[in-house]
């Protein structure tokens, strides 16, 4: 199985996921036109809301947790709904399900995302697994109150806070290293100018291949904003909104792809993904790795976002010989 | 002339305002019952749209500057618009202005919306001055990424800059005194939890009896907002959105309520006032003076805003002897 995803996040770029699609589409064109006779069935799979978690490659992979479909997704409505507006049958979900053991292999080629690739000029990434993402909704409560009559000593901001908090998230996860650490979210009420703010909604998301890095992260980020509220009249509550573990490429994948990338002529790297892809739902449901094509200045999620053609048809070519050698000699299942 | 404002902040109070306006009519509904004749006429005025820039007062007051019915209020349309709305004639605006001298005087009760009176338990506040109001629009420009592949040194995140910036605000009105400074609205751009965010539009507000001393403010802020942004790869962008100076109450109408509220019994305490209110545009018009009831808590801008009904009853009558004793004595033209 060959894909990846076409859905977008809001303002992003033309790349981000279309790019595996139009090369697993190439690459089953390209084997029906020289008439290669494969071992195995190839499958070509189109993902749909990765972006949101994940949702269809979760689904299939028996995934799904309670309430993942009642989570309102960026375009306002819950993945539910959503399913349903897309003429989706709910009740059949459970049938939808793959067994695990159904895949042979499944390989998905991406763009890096990241600036790795690009600022050592290198042509592929094999990927040696995919990041542990965990996410909550932060609630910072304060006092709202008249922002001319409230002297500096009587407040209670609640955007001062959240800002002590965005710059507490930041150093801690620098300090840590082999992390990421965002807070892409963050919504302040009332929201006006003449007003102190009462009360800050923001996001938390942490990133990292050591899931107990995660944890260690989270902890102390806690620890700091409660003696952030504790400073000015606070509070904070933090409510877990994801929480997917790391997933590793299997060694014999990783393998073939160097190996065939270097049989091209390519120059490689192994490389971690910061990213969450499909592909970690795919390693329930059979061995599973990636590979990367170059990030120009490492811009995704951006309208920004490029990957020469050049660098996706050598992407293009490094998967299809690497389905070929993957056929010939598909992972053991000891590999998964 | 008597009286003050109707119009509320987003989620505000139900004094803020409305008491003074209620007091007014109170006390013309007192001097009508008793029958007293006065040598000036009486008016009580309600303002409108005090809490969008004083613009009702500020059209009286022939204070309106080019452009300033072209922003767009807190209700998503124009003041321009919202005249309209509300059966206004535009082309008539400028026959609305009142000639200088009109008023003998002019006074407003209004609630402190500040917490010193009710902190000292005092019970009217002789007012001093209005503070001076500064505000800007500000944009933080940085650049829209991948949470997860873009590693931390390689990010230049809007809101992590936005953030040290509302941290900057903080600490350098503290640090200079007898001001306040708020950033009280601040939105992210694209704002989704696995999105770096690469823009941020937010306000900053300085109020000051001392003109001066916002200046000096602003320049700080100016400067350090520089270097937080060369330090992250952002850019900032301040546009003026408002600039009124400061009001000082005339000595003759301070007097005036002090003596009458001391006759009545009441304690007091002359205080600035560090909300802007339509007595500053009717210090245009002819000499103005403002008395203050408690605010408990000093909360304001709030649903929790509150002054007793006991306090308001106190205020509306230092109100009344206050119109008697300027009736019989009106401030001089030099007091002006």
């Amino acid at each position: 199985m060959i894909g990846s995803h076409i859905d977008s996040v809001p303002a992003g770029g033309r790349y981000d996921g279309t790019v595996g699609v139009m090369a697993a589409i190439e690459v089953a064109d390209a084997l029906q036109q020289s008439r290669t006779a494969l071992r195995h069935p190839l499958e070509v799979v189109i993902w749909m809301n990765e972006e949101g978690g994940l949702i269809g490659s979760r689904i299939v992979a028996g995934e799904l947790r309670d309430g993942d479909l009642d989570a309102v997704a960026v375009s306002g409505v819950t993945h539910r709904e959503g399913i349903v507006r897309l003429g989706g049958d709910l009740t059949r979900i459970e049938s939808a399900v793959w067994a695990p053991g159904r895949n042979a292999a499944y390989l998905e080629l991406h763009i890096e995302q990241g600036a790795s690739l690009d600022r050592d000029g290198l042509e592929i990434g094999v990927v040696e697994g995919i990041v542990g993402i965990y996410a909550w909704d932060v609630v910072i409560t304060g006092e709202q109150n008249h922002a001319g009559a409230t002297a500096m000593v009587d407040r209670k901001d609640a955007l001062l806070a959240a800002s002590r908090y965005v710059g507490a998230v930041d150093r801690i996860v620098r300090a840590e290293g082999q992390a990421v650490g965002t807070v892409g979210r963050l919504s302040v009420a009332p929201g006006a100018r003449n007003v102190i703010p009462g009360r800050v909604e923001a996001s938390l998301e942490l990133r990292s291949l050591d899931e107990a890095r995660i944890t260690r992260l989270f902890d102390t980020i806690q620890r700091e904003t409660a003696e952030i509220g504790a400073a000015n009249g606070t509070t904070f509550s933090f409510t877990l909104a994801q929480s997917r573990g790391p997933s590793m490429c299997v060694p014999a994948i990783r393998d073939a792809v160097r190996t065939q990338a270097r049989a091209l002529g390519r120059t490689t790297n192994d490389v971690p993904s910061g990213a969450g892809h499909d592909a970690q739902s795919m390693a329930h449901v059979g061995p599973m790795g990636m590979l990367f094509v170059p990030s120009v200045a490492g811009i995704s999620h951006s309208p920004w976002e490029l990957t020469h053609p050049a660098q996706i048809t050598q992407g293009a070519e490094v998967l299809l010989q690497t389905v070929l050698s993957l056929d010939a000699n598909p992972p053991s299942a000891e590999s998964r």
